[in-house]
């Protein structure tokens, strides 16, 4: 196979990957779109309720599942917990926000 | 309705809320083992064929389409630009892994 037709082949599986990561990452922003839309109900939830929060066991149970379901997919647990840790801060600032707007202030 | 029973109702809201968070977390995991595997995939070809590494103008219509797809989706577009910075580099570390096993120095 000359080195042109080689270039090209590796242009078409690259161009198949890439049609690969872009469905991937549609779907990838559908979910996190969904996920958002709970926790954000979560907050008002617990506005409404008096609900504490923060819950350090449900937190530390999600990291322990994740880091599982890492593994068996071939998944760094590591970048696993880093992905919960970074989508629960941007959860941290929606809370925040929809306590600011119900006139709750920040106690931590 | 009293005090206590709207404190329990509002505890198996909230357990509704997060069964649909963890099934979520469930699917982002496994689809982000997915796209990491195109992702490896895409640097072991790229090495195999001399490919550069990083592809700016294909970077720039993945972050204008992430940012399309997350307003769509009433997700912040910002967030999901940050979301997709995030995974880049991690790619960038699994690309510098499949380089350094190949014996290729890091050009930048």
């Amino acid at each position: 196979m000359s080195e042109q037709k080689q270039a090209i082949d590796a242009r078409a599986i690259l161009s198949g990957y890439r049609a690969s990561i872009d469905n991937i990452d549609a779907a990838l922003i559908h979910m996190l779109a969904e996920r958002f839309r709970c926790t954000k109900a979560v907050g008002v939830l617990k506005a409404e309720h008096g609900l504490p929060p923060a819950d350090p066991t449900r937190e530390q149970q999600q990291i322990a599942r994740l880091r599982q379901l890492a593994k068996d997919a071939n998944l760094d647990p590591d970048f696993a917990e880093k992905f919960l840790n970074f989508v629960v801060r941007e959860v941290i600032r929606h809370h925040e926000q929809i306590a600011a707007a119900n006139g709750v202030t920040k106690t931590g």
